[in-house]
């Protein structure tokens, strides 16, 4: 027997990931389950489970492997930024705030249910955020401090607070250092927290748990600045929503600030600072390595 | 000296229940200012800090005093329960729910603001109700519990699928079953949730902790059954907002099911059953009895 060579090793991390993605999924599905038959519960679904990359969890996961923690120890800490995550979408989509009819190749919630349902749906499911946040099976004080963490990432001190800077930006000229503020509160902040609760629920040390959230701030950067890429240059049925939609709704985005090559150039900055990070870590060969490049290869 | 009277106590009780209530105030405005400045914040100061009775934080504080608990420890599951309550009225006016112009007697949120910055509003108050209940000094362990008692209570087994079937229940013929149980959930969970926090607080045993719930089961019910009567005899300027909106909205109330009386003696019964309660918790000399008292009297 020889050792696994690194492309081996790639394509393991690569499955572990894959099943850390359907245990995600069968999760998820049985958070749903534990409430009561209704409407809400059907359209809280429908928007949960509904494909898509499962980045946050995978991230929690993945950072709590890194740590030396059991994965599957992450999976409600995960599960609840899925659905802090799938909330913010429902809302976004709505028509008082962004007026998307495509959501992940789908009609939106709002379109496939009813606006009233879909204020409703977002506003449980971050309800049930917490609620699965509270199994994490960690010391009590831990549970707390994911909470902490969590409830910062995600409100009027994050991701709440960024989206509503967003909105202000819309039709005003922005400078860079005002954009960067936006997106690291709208996704950084939930970036950066998915990361971190992994190390928590590893039980982290100071200086990881610093490393971490030095490669949440790389990472949540290097995603906002693809996106903006993305919305730019790849097709509405390859992106499964209305593409060229921040040109059309007049947003400050990075290609507009920096060009296609600037903008280019700083996601690969980012990344950079992020493989840093890893090496740091010393999770170089750890299925985060392996998300982290599955990630960066969107770009591309 | 001679020993104070009935009269006295409950006069010396009100006031208490009003430095309480100064005391929830005061504690709100503090959680809002850690938070950055925005309009977003604002918007959530706008609808948090608006004249209120401030019910469910009463509840709290003063089960916990009832149950031989420090009121003040209480105080930031009491805020949190108030950030709860204010989300849920910020989108419930919405237009695409109740479409309200009036709450508290002065222009809901929406109006005031906007649409989007109303919907982000509500959502960062939920985020900042579970932030600040993170910070509640008891045990972590007691910290968890109050966590799932909150989000059980909030969202889709509780209050959000409550107002989920409501909207449902519009223009049809409910029975007086689906009635109850539409507002056990959407008035009734938080209600009863709030004595339960404050019992946990106290470090109430499991007896007197049932007999809460108890109580907040009847408390409640009275409490809608009270919504419903007021809705159709008092006037706007007393509300505070809108009257006769059930019947505008064609909806199924205690009032059309029971009769004016019927419903009036529905309530009653809650009351008694609540009085009840009290007694076997020995608080009938407590702030909590003279809240019950106080909150009784509104429908007379």
């Amino acid at each position: 027997m020889t050792e696994p060579t690194t492309a081996w090793t790639m394509t393991s991390h690569s499955d572990v990931l894959e099943l850390w993605r359907k245990q995600v999924d069968a999760k998820l599905e049985t958070c749903l389950r534990s409430q009561p038959e209704s409407r809400l519960r059907d359209a809280m679904a429908y928007s949960l489970l509904a494909p898509g990359k499962r980045v946050r969890p995978l991230l929690a996961m993945a950072a709590c492997d890194a740590l030396g923690g059991e994965a599957v120890h992450a999976l409600p800490a995960a599960c609840a930024l899925e659905m802090i995550h799938a909330y913010s979408l429902i809302h976004d989509d709505l028509p008082a705030m962004d007026d998307d009819a495509l959501r992940r190749g789908r009609p939106t919630c709002h379109i496939q249910y009813d606006e009233a349902t879909a204020i409703l749906a977002g506003d449980a499911l971050q309800t049930l955020a917490f609620e699965t946040l509270a199994e994490a099976p960690v010391r009590p004080l831990d549970v707390v401090r994911l909470l902490r963490i969590l409830a910062r990432a995600s409100g009027a001190s994050g991701m709440a607070v960024g989206q509503a800077w967003d909105m202000e930006a819309t039709d005003q000229a922005v400078d860079l250092d005002t954009l960067q503020r936006i997106h690291r509160h709208k996704t950084g902040a939930l970036i950066q927290a998915s990361l971190e609760m992994g190390g928590i629920i590893a039980g982290a040390d100071e200086t990881s748990m610093a490393r971490l959230g030095q490669l949440g701030k790389h990472l949540g950067l290097a995603f906002q600045i693809q996106d903006d890429i993305l919305d730019e240059t790849a097709d509405t049925a390859t992106l499964g929503k209305a593409a060229g939609q921040d040109r059309a709704h007049n947003k400050s985005t990075y290609v507009r600030l920096l060009g296609l090559s600037g903008a280019e150039h700083k996601a690969q900055d980012e990344l950079t600072g992020a493989a840093h990070c890893l090496k740091q870590l010393a999770a170089d060969d750890r299925p985060l390595a392996c998300l982290v490049d599955q990630l960066a290869r969107r770009a591309r």
